[in-house]
């Protein structure tokens, strides 16, 4: 282990980076030595590489699992600025360290980074090796709050890991640290004792003064211009800080005080140290971007027709992004082809995680010259009495550039205008494109866009290369630093990773004999069908549920590869396995036919790789998280549930809103509030009220939370409750998503409303509202959901989201929780805005939607009136009575009340329509129930309105006229908006 | 600068060292690092490097001083066991560095270390490279009060210091760290910042809460049994009281208390991690200590005489220690040889810095045969009456071996016995020289002795290699695991470090061909001569005083180089630059004719080197040293003297003895009480009384305490004192070693008494006496000193011990220091031990010595009277005297009082007697006027004894007469202890 720090030091240094020692306080990453988050910050240039020991209280073992350990080995490496390359170094590094990475499956795979406390947030990704996460990339954007310009490669390696699969040990113990040494031998004894002081022994009053203590030196140091102590302090803050974490010490307001403090500290600090480094005159100088490319001065002509080749080659995408790039290239060509006069053909847009490839067919040479006609003064202004030009036309004529004489007429809107015609001349393909083609790159954005090394440039991930080719012809696209090359790159791992493209014709083909699948349908079909294969081979079917579009675009040439795990794994919950190997490693579980697990994977390598070499690295990283996970099983088994659920003391749940405990408490309080609201309250729910979120305390769930809800079950049956209490439990989770399975069990509902009621009246009460794309509790999930499970009990109906919202904020006030005043008002109108907009989505008419909103605070209700008004829309007598309403509605004022003397009304179509109100009973529900009954108040009203003046001149007769129609418009009021439906109908 | 770090590691790990990381907690040395300070503890192999950046609040100077840092980098090798060739390791890795190990002058020079905090010491060297040194290179002894086996090897680089060697820079900032970038760039801001921390801004009240806190929890993991955390946190308490230190913060009593908990924690640190490694069972196995060697079965005959070589091939000795090393052996083997039958010629002994060379010349081939008569029973029990043996001459017979025909005679003590003669063969000489070499070496002995690998033997540092010759022929020496070979060890960067020899003869010569010169007077000769040549080569004449003899005994073969210095540096006061060139380099000074200093010096390297490179190498030292050393005159002539003064109250003196600000003080007012006890008060002892001690103040003597009095005197005349305050100051600090000047003035002498009687009735005072060689706060020099003093000065002989004593006894209480009871006398004593030593020394009688002790309470009057008794010594009438009292001193018993009735004498000799005493005259002072006075009392007493019997019977007479005698002992008594003298005159 040793001679690999050693050889990625000597790599690196090779590549210009400086050696510092690790940081002499404890520091949780190698991030937070002063080399890496102080250094990136400001103009300029730094080259650094270091190991790290990183401290993580939290993961402290006693050195018993396998992969944990309180202090790993981190090796880190800052380029800034961004060398433009850095993955190809990166890659490099691997070679130096001794993995073929020609013979593995390396994988960039999405992850982003960001470190709230520390202000600070990066794209990157995880680098893979065969399945495992062996290192951090990162370019790193944002630091102590300010935007970091230039931005720096953070390349993270996590040693043991790496270590672990070199070498094929189990263990961290076994990793051979020197000739003749394990790992364990050399550093048993302090994880084990160290894990002992974190997890058992630190005194937790003596670590919270500490706590104080160097919050108060750092404060002291920022008043006194001194960065560099300052961080030092604010490190021992975290540290001290993730201890008391560790011995589970930090109460909620502790916690949310705490993190305040540092995130505060370490934004001043970083704001003093780039100050300060100015104040030097940057003694290290300052970092160079590369410089803008020329533009181009001339564009080659082509003869004949030719297709088009443009590809934007990007570092690799996140998959969703590709899917999205493509689409928004396509659209993005088509729009501004359309824009230009160039003839062409078909537009065809392919994506990998790499490259965005622009086919268009058949692209004229020029376009073709344009007639342009330029409207003047009106003919009536433009010539005297004389017939003489004005000045008017003389100007407008010399502005065109043609002689008054050349004026001819153009007729607009029935007014003669004189008018210049001239010749706007085609421009040539070459030149269109060439502006056009760099307008799309200029233009490409993500969901979260970055910055590298280019000066101007934002996108999801760097784009490094661009390819364009008329035919044979090479069209000149500049975008700041890019310039396009009649070159691609193929694998970076080949003979030679970059090769040149001479012409547009076939390059799809071009680029399939370079092992690259330009097309993700094709991808897509390559993985299902050998998957499909290799499933078959073992006997089973390949289940492509989840996870099989991300991995299509995580792959330029998906390389099914088949491996096995242990049989004894499949003891362990199915959902268990198939969420870690989903979720975690992108692996397609297989399934026997009748449904069951088989003891197979399916992972999906990229390109070439030695696939027995690639299988067992996946298979080890496998067993390693089975292991972990069954070690997790069994030892959740062991525990009763009541002391998994006093873990959740522990737990915060957010700010002000105290632990998980607490919600749980409040959750299992509401639900049975609700429960007496429908009479449904009953011991399966108060069993499982009491149970309520037990298993966030279990080790699996703390492990993988996406098993929340499913651990629940398994570990509620094996522990004998009831599978009544069991089920509701898991459906007290659900959905878990958009799509998700909703609660199938009264209880199960009711549990599920309490938690997400709970959630929203707990968030909106304490002000935590989600703003743009910022929703960290999930509420945009909560309220969605809260609709959906209403939306499928109509029984529930008298829940309407105003009395649940009202009875969890009466549970939040009983526990403590101080609300402001509007915050129901506001989550109820965010839950009927989550509503409405699933109604859209669902794709009813808009106009229907908006009609039955005022009775979204029962969605059940408003879900009924909506089918009813869609049923009611094909239907004449409908119209017709909606039509009449209408004219009664807009007639009426609104402060006029539904109450008339029918003395006074003496006209016969007056009296007519007071009998047919009159008929109509009083206290329907439901649109259908109204129409019905009201279809006859239509020709009375039109009668009415045929015959009778309502603003007659006697008052009292005007004011029962308008009496009538207000009972009309009241009797109608409660079951449609009205107003809203307007003329969807007309 | 990465590039030797790397170079370092790469090396050391070749050669089986693990690497571990730089701790993640500051700490003030490698040492500290768990790696060292635990891992050398207990019996398990272990072998590390890693680097250290090493944290010394106390060191920081914004950056600003050329060669300081607050932190710097160190790189810690730690070799356990000791592998046998460490200095070998060590110079390859110099090599490794890029440094021409042939081209320097590389020397090993003792260097003693002991961390009482730590409760470790060791022994070892620094090694320099051109008088720069590098490296601590030391034989960890004891670490946290354990000894340690086995012992582990500490090799500890100053990286900085190297770099700017061998980069040939004069600022740490110019450090080319890494390419393009220098150390100021990379690290010059922290170096500011965290010095204002250090220095001006750590929180004085927040760290003494953190020291607390961190002792608490180091108390804690104790008890918890985890040594880990444990030291974890005394790291964190000694940082902590780092920086209170470094702030002035620390006040005598907190000192005290802080390093007692440090040491007690560190202690029981230690013996916790040994005792759990006991209980993992030693993970890391058991450290193998090379074999002994097998013992010789048969010894080769030599024909003829032969030259004896007996070589012991050592690493660098202790410059003292040679010479002692050499006395010691050359009287073992003359000594052993005696005991032997062996004949042979002179015995000649050399030594240099790694060996010791016996030779002898014309040992015999054997030894002869000698013939043993052993003693039986007496000749009247050995045969009966008949003359046939006895059973008792039988049985001795038998049991040696003879016929009982064959019993000779012997008479012994008048008495005949039977004997019986036997023939004793003797040995051959190589037999003999196997034995008793072996027992020279395993007995070597020096003032401190350390262990290496070799499992039994202890020496002051390793022994390696034997050589024994008798002729051609090997004496097989074998001494625990060494084994004598035909071969020596020259220097180590000969072409071929080990050379056969194939004979005794002439071995001196083989030495000197390869370069050595054994003999220390050659060596010291040659020093003196090429020295001379030097000196004049420039003019001048070289100053040979002081470091002469280390000097001859640090080099195999002295190679003096002339350097030179900048003129500008004469500017400072000559003892700062002598001080600077004996104390630090070991140079000789050059001087001009009239004795003031010439910019230059003359240092002594070993063996052949690169003279320009090593010059070059030693004139930067030395520049440096002068650069600090002109850099603290300007800031001290710039400080008042009060102001200096004033910075003793941060220093502390000794626990509960106060600051050195309060000893000061004590002395001031104790020179004054002396002053009076003589009448010898006046302005000059009271202005140089307030002043007493400043310069301990002045960041001169900080940096150069050998310079404390000397630099008073020279910063007390240019403040304006007057030359007679200057020199009290001065001579204050007389005299500073045995051997020293005495002050010269009364002042100077007064302030000299009453800092040393205020330091011995101090630390005895409160039980800090001496123990074995341990002295640590000099109280055997101090006694001395006080004693010269008073010898020195005989106008003050009415300020005796007992006096002194207890008015510095009275001076501490007044400052309540609390003495305890018996201290007084216990000095009194320690201080009269001394003297008598001096006496001895100077190779007076013990038995006049010991006759005029009782007077040593005013040493200058028993050195009176002892110069009058030696001067008495051939004096017959005062032998006559002597022996005359010695009869009447062993008549009279003890309690005799001395009165008699002159009236009860009768008989003429007493009456005679009686009129002979009351002619001398009473109240004489001094032996030589009581000698003159009563030797009129000879004959008299004898004719009393020749004609009186004392003892009469009538007792009144016998009481006259026994008074009579009592009254002559009483008179005789006070000048001398008659008892003591004995008959040494006789």
């Amino acid at each position: 282990m040793q001679d690999a720090l050693l050889a990625l030091t000597k790599y690196w240094t090779d590549r210009g980076c400086i050696v510092v020692q690790p940081y002499n306080t404890e520091v949780g990453a190698g991030t937070l030595n002063p080399a890496t988050v102080l250094r990136v910050l400001g103009p300029e240039p730094w080259r650094v590489s270091y190991v790290e020991p990183s401290v993580r209280p939290d993961d402290a073992r006693y050195g018993e699992n396998p992969n944990r350990l309180q202090t790993h080995t981190q090796f880190q490496v800052i380029l800034k600025p961004d060398p433009g390359d850095p993955q190809e170094l990166y890659l490099g590094s691997l070679d130096a360290l001794g993995i073929d990475v020609r013979a593995h499956d390396v994988r960039f795979v999405e992850d982003n980074w960001a470190s709230p406390a520390l202000g600070a947030w990066g794209l990157g990704w995880e680098v893979w090796l065969d399945g495992l996460e062996i290192t951090q990339f990162t370019y790193f954007q944002q630091a102590g709050g300010m935007s970091l310009d230039p931005v720096s490669v953070e390349i993270t390696y996590g040693i043991e890991r790496i270590m672990m699969a070199l070498q094929g040990v189990d263990h961290f113990k076994d990793i051979a640290y020197a000739p003749g040494v394990s790992y364990g031998e050399a550093f048993g004894q302090s994880e084990y004792e160290m894990s002992r002081y974190y997890l058992d022994d630190a005194d937790v009053e003596a670590n919270k003064r500490l706590f104080e203590e160097y919050a108060a030196e750092a404060r002291r140091m920022l008043d006194a211009r001194l960065p560099v102590p300052a961080h030092n302090y604010v490190l021992k803050c975290s540290h001290a800080f993730n201890v008391l974490d560790a011995r589970g010490a930090i109460s909620t307001t502790e916690r949310a005080r705490a993190f305040g403090r540092m995130r505060a500290l370490a934004r001043e600090v970083a704001q003093l140290w780039a100050a300060r480094r100015e104040e030097l005159g940057h003694p290290l100088g300052l970092a160079e971007a590369p410089a803008p490319a020329a533009p181009p001065e001339t564009f080659p002509e082509v003869a004949e027709p030719a297709a088009l080749l443009f590809e934007i080659g990007t570092e690799e995408l996140p998959p969703a992004e590709v899917t999205r790039t493509v689409d928004a290239v396509r659209a993005a060509v088509a729009a501004k082809l359309a824009a230009t006069r160039l003839a062409h053909g078909a537009v065809e847009v392919h994506g990998t995680p790499r490259r965005v490839v622009v086919l268009v067919a058949d692209v004229a040479p020029r376009e073709p010259d344009a007639e342009k006609t330029a409207r003047g003064p009106r003919v009536s202004a433009a010539f005297d009495a004389d017939g003489n030009p004005t000045r008017a036309a003389q100007g407008f004529a010399r502005g065109q550039g043609v002689a008054v004489e050349e004026l001819g007429r153009v007729t607009e809107n029935g007014v003669e205008h004189v008018a210049a015609a001239r010749t706007d001349p085609g421009r040539g393909a070459v030149e269109v494109l060439s502006g056009l083609l760099g307008e799309v790159v200029a233009e490409l954005r993500a969901e979260k866009n970055m910055k590298w090394n280019d000066p101007k440039l934002s996108f999801t991930r760097p784009i490094r290369w661009l390819l364009a080719l008329l035919g044979t012809t090479p069209v000149p696209v500049v975008v700041s630093s890019l310039e396009a090359e009649p070159k691609t790159r193929v694998h970076r791992t080949a003979d030679h990773p970059v090769v040149e493209v001479s012409t547009a014709d076939g390059y799809l083909e071009f680029l399939a004999g370079h092992g690259i699948v330009a097309s993700a349908e094709d991808r897509r079909a390559a993985i299902v069908a050998e998957a499909e294969r290799l499933a078959a081979s073992v006997g089973g079917v390949v289940d492509l549920d989840g996870v099989l579009d991300e991995v299509t675009n995580l792959v330029e040439r998906p390389t099914p590869i088949l491996g096995a795990f242990e049989e004894r794994y499949l003891e362990l919950p199915a959902q268990i396995l198939t969420t870690v190997m989903r979720k975690h490693q992108r692996y397609l579980p297989v399934r026997a036919r009748d449904g069951s697990l088989l003891p197979h994977f399916v992972a999906v390598a990229n390109g070439e790789v030695d696939e027995d070499l690639v299988r067992a690295g996946n298979e080890a990283v496998l067993r390693a998280r089975y292991e972990d996970a069954a070690f997790f099983w069994r030892a959740d088994l062991r525990t009763p549930l009541e002391d998994m659920k006093s873990g959740l003391d522990k737990l915060t749940f957010a700010d002000k809103l105290g632990s998980v405990a607490d919600r749980a408490g409040r959750i299992a309080a509401l639900a049975r509030r609700l429960a007496e609201v429908v009479g449904a309250d009953d011991d399966t729910l108060a069993r499982a009220g009491e149970l309520a979120k037990f298993d966030l305390g279990s080790q699996m769930v703390i492990e993988l939370s996406s098993l929340a809800g499913v651990m629940a079950r398994e570990y509620a049956e094996r522990a004998g409750e009831t599978p009544e209490v069991a089920r509701a439990l898991f459906e007290m989770e659900l959905p878990r998503s958009a799509g998700d399975a909703l609660p199938g069990s009264t209880p199960g509902a009711l549990l599920s409303l309490a938690d997400r009621f709970d959630l929203l009246a707990g968030l909106f009460g304490i002000g935590a509202n989600p703003t743009g794309s910022s929703d960290p509790f999930g509420l945009r999930r909560a309220a969605l959901g809260a609709v959906s499970v209403l939306r499928a009990f109509p029984d529930l109906r008298d829940i309407t989201l105003t009395r649940a919202l009202s009875l969890a904020a009466r549970e939040l006030e009983a526990s403590a929780v101080d609300l402001s005043g509007e915050a129901l008002e506001v989550a109820r109108e965010f839950a009927v805005r989550r509503y409405e907009q699933q109604l859209l989505d669902a794709g009813h008419d808009h106009r229907f939607v908006n009609a039955v909103l005022p009775l979204a605070d029962a969605p059940a209700v408003a879900d009924a009136t909506l089918a009813e008004l869609t049923g009611l829309a094909g239907d004449p007598d409908f119209a017709a009575l909606v039509a009449a309403l209408q004219r009664v509605r807009r007639i009426v004022p609104a402060d006029t009340a539904g109450e008339y003397d029918p003395a006074a009304l003496v006209e016969p179509a007056e009296v007519a329509l007071h009998r047919a109100l009159a008929e109509v009973p009083s206290g329907l529900t439901g649109l259908a129930a109204f129409a019905g009954a009201a279809t006859g108040l239509t020709a009375p009203v039109n009668t009415f309105f045929d015959e009778v003046l309502v603003m007659a001149e006697d008052p009292a007769v005007r004011r029962a006229r308008l009496g009538l129609l207000a009972a009309i418009r009241d009797l109608a009021a409660p079951v449609l908006d009205w107003q809203a439906l307007g003329t969807a109908l007309g």
